[in-house]
């Protein structure tokens, strides 16, 4: 059986996930395609040269009998509203971060699934796929390095422009490590704090850059998190893990090791939709391999897409406070059902 | 439209090139299988559920019109035979190394193609889409290190057992750097030299290892390429390249750094098909892309199967001779008209 | 002209100190040595051989005038008095860290120093010879990364005895990072945090390990500087410099690389004095080249032994306190006066 | 005690070697310098501020009965003659190397310290207290890795004047190589062969550049040694021991590593000085502790002089044949006697 695919929101993301769906992953075929632009969501048709109907309205496309899932790629405040109405139609659903924009549009999903008594959604949470994660969390699991005391987290972009603020950040940019430490370490997270060194002579009017973002786990784990989106010299995404007995730190990829003008040198990535090229192929491969089967996903879901929110909703919160926030815990059982 | 695939060998490599079309790739679909057992190969569409009609010879699979390429994963032996009847019905073929055993082989695959007057074999040298040669092959081409004028290449495996021979390392093993040093440097090889220094307790009776091969390009280029195929610390693929200005060299892919018990490390690969992974899809890939859109394929041609074997050949000569081998240059019209 | 030497403290570090005049280093002597434990000082004559006059009393030796300096290296509470005698006697004073015991003591020093209109005295914060530190600071002062933003030290040991607390994790081990930030940064310590994370099962009952504390320099740069002293795996010191357009970090000293076993992999130090071996001969060898051309000390100075103790008090605080502690600022001119 | 040293030459090595012994090394003094420009030894007597005599010959240098050692820093072909009253005189000598141009010259030498019945004479060879060296032997005589089969060498300089010839590469370059990997194996030469790859369009007139030599031992060991002393980019020094269960390699010091520039870099040095500056420091400070302690020298003696001048003359002599070229193997009892 092919999975065929409607997807709403043929801008950047949304095209290449068309790309990937088409032209290298195996089982799935985009089918249907709709944006707030007509006009883009024919364009996209024409230039990739699918087979696929153009529907004038999300609502069109939900309809369709022949759609199995759907991909989510439009604006942020528009998935609560697409991934409410796509569970309501029964269709699978891959969503782009953020699930919702707020805890309660995640709450809302959270329980329309629910209610359907299965799983339905996955959030496009990529890096839980990335090579290098998956065998830190192997490490960690394997026990051989004792019990984790420490994290350190590294986000840095060469540059940013203008419209990025300092709330986005923790919006855009931090809900990554956000997720992946939740992911790693299998543990929540219990207070944050922000902390604002000096600013980089590049940062802009309403961007505070670098940031760090302190947290404490449940377990008592510490969890430090540097978001320097002006770094200038690169993309560049570290995480270490502190254990009792050993450190385990994943690695940037990098292909050669050049002798040249006086140094020793490594390329850098420059771009993160390559850094995590391999990561973003394989969480839509593995949904398609779930949905295919019909055991409905398997990726990061809707009540990881909701704790993500919260966490940084708390985040947010932290950057305008001096001292520590409190995260709320989930104790709800309508949150908890899965 | 969906390349057709059928595939003559059912064992390891074939099977692996079956899940590769079936599961990971795009554009493509094994329609029908083949083995000299034809016990194997109900096997193999039994354990890979595939949707795939069995033929009791590849006569018979080679006569199915509906098949549009055949992937062959044969012993090496049997490579020429079904190459050849393959061109003679006008399926696409995608063929492991060798192309064939014998250099005569080669050649009356070379002139079976030249006579259709178009494209249809790719030999499985999948190097070629490894990112690190890939990167090493930009860099040299950017000039940024003026010409090169050493290489030197490592091929180390963890070990190999009684079967495998003196003369295999040059069959099995050097004939990757024998393609890629080609690829890379856009140059031919001149003439080549063995060293055996002493060999590790772990060879076998029928195995000098390890054993250093030294060759000289038609540029004045030295390569200097050692096969060593029971290291035991791991799979290790070496490849520096030496230039006027600078040294450009491949890494061996590592996701992690760990600090543990005295000393920093990083896992090695163990196995080479994982060290390959990538670059197996993406030769397969490329290959059903441009069969998909008619042109024929792109990747390693008959002309590079019959030169890597005539390298092979000369190698080999050497292994049993005390000083230095001249390979044969190519200049028969027949073979240069690709 | 030779540097004669008379030390005070034979035990450890005292004993390193004379193998080093002795056996490494140029233009120095050690004439005169004395302990709390005379039998200690004369078997330390005795190993090593010197031709050195043993004294009873420190007061002894402070006045035998063919001294030049002395080397203190008894326990941290007796550095005051003597350092102050030795300032008393006019003799260049080369002290461990620390100064003394107390910012009361380091002043009483200090004013003391500064009433002989010379510098005399040279605190033993080896960490500004060692190579990587030094240029580390070069490449910060080139300006070519722009100005910096965040600091990141890390200071782990293998382990610990039990009678080593939580409170030694700012007098033994951080005072290091507090001293070696000041001089890299040329920047003072404005507030202090403590975050505790986790315990290793490793810690003893008087010592919480690892503990993490985060500083604003006046600047505000924040330095994140990580203890732990329990790490298991090595002796390991690390610092990474944020600055604006690129970061800067030391790394350990490896000589080895190695492929066994599945790993590629570089041996870690044990030995904090091993590490910082050269750092420890390059230290002592500037005091004395500069003690004897007459200038006195350009080392680590009095007042540079007074700030170490007073940013250190004020991480001991932060240590039982819950949030921020504010550093005071230096203004007196009785200490500014160098 | 202290080792009072006469210096006979005072060129750029010579006067190195003063500032060693004077201002880092313990326990040796400059007492004598004599130069064939008496001006240049006169100028680094001032320039120095050296209290020691200045002798109008060697002749007159070695009759001062204070001194107790000779370095011997003066052109190449000068060594043999001062060598020989040096040891004529009963001194102790520390002689760059070569010990002498010629191996009848080199035999002179140690038959004449053989009938002393004491070692007087230590080479220059100051790779064998290099730190990296030193743990490259320890590793692989601790048996973990099995027995050696192959050693890579590379000697690579960032470039040479035209007064550098294609000899020089052996004489002045690969000579180090050739002492150390005989140090590091406790093996012996047994026949070389020269491969000239492409030369570098930075190569002169009289230089073919790079060069590889390729050495059997007469274990049956195979070593590649590549010099390349154009080769624009920095002083660089490898060495791979590769050994039944695993590869053992030196690491070039690194003490930074740098983000910046879209590159991970770590700069290289420039300087042959710098690379081994620990090693110049500790071959000079052996030799004076052992001389002072009257053992007379441990390190590098005449008959290793002797071997690398043997050795040497075998690759020159590979260097214009074609084929193996053969190394004599040292049976002569007068040789052997140490």
């Amino acid at each position: 059986m092919t999975v065929r695919f409607g997807v709403i929101g043929t801008g950047a993301i949304g095209t290449e996930h068309i790309r990937r769906v088409e032209h290298r992953l195996s089982g799935g075929k985009v089918v249907a395609v709709t944006d707030i632009s007509l006009e883009a969501a024919r364009r996209c048709i024409d230039t990739l040269r699918l087979d696929a109907q153009l529907y004038e309205s999300e609502d069109e496309l939900f309809q369709d009998p022949s759609i199995d899932a759907v991909i989510i790629a439009s604006s942020g405040p528009a998935h609560e509203g697409s991934v409410l109405k796509a569970i309501g139609a029964g269709k699978y659903v891959f969503v782009e971060k953020p699930l919702a924009t707020t805890t309660d549009g995640c709450v809302r999903i959270v329980q329309a699934e629910a209610r359907t008594g299965r799983r339905l959604v996955q959030v496009g949470f990529m890096r839980r796929y990335d090579p290098g994660y998956r065998a830190l969390k192997s490490e960690i699991q394997s026990g051989r390095y004792g019990a984790p005391l420490m994290v350190r987290c590294v986000h840095r972009n060469a540059y940013v422009d203008e419209r990025y603020t300092t709330e986005m950040a923790v919006l855009d940019t931090l809900i990554h490590e956000i997720d992946i430490v939740r992911w790693l370490m299998e543990d929540e997270f219990d207070s944050v704090q922000v902390l604002y060194p000096k600013s980089t002579r590049h940062a802009h009017a309403r961007l505070k850059d670098p940031q760090i973002f302190n947290f404490f786990m449940q377990s008592g784990v510490v969890v430090m998190a540097e978001v320097f989106v002006n770094c200038q010299y690169g993309y560049d995404i570290q995480c270490d893990v502190v254990c009792e007995d050993g450190v385990i730190s994943i690695t940037s990829p990098q292909f050669l090791d050049i002798l040249h003008a006086g140094l020793r040198s490594h390329p850098l990535m420059q771009d993160w939709k390559l850094r995590f090229a391999d990561a973003y192929d394989a969480e839509l491969q593995d949904f398609i391999d779930h949905v295919e089967c019909g055991d409905g996903p398997r990726g990061p879901s809707s009540v990881d897409g909701y704790i993500a929110t919260l966490v940084g909703d708390a985040c947010v919160s932290a950057q305008t406070s001096k001292g520590w926030v409190k995260i709320p815990q989930i104790r709800d059982p309508n949150l908890g059902g899965f």
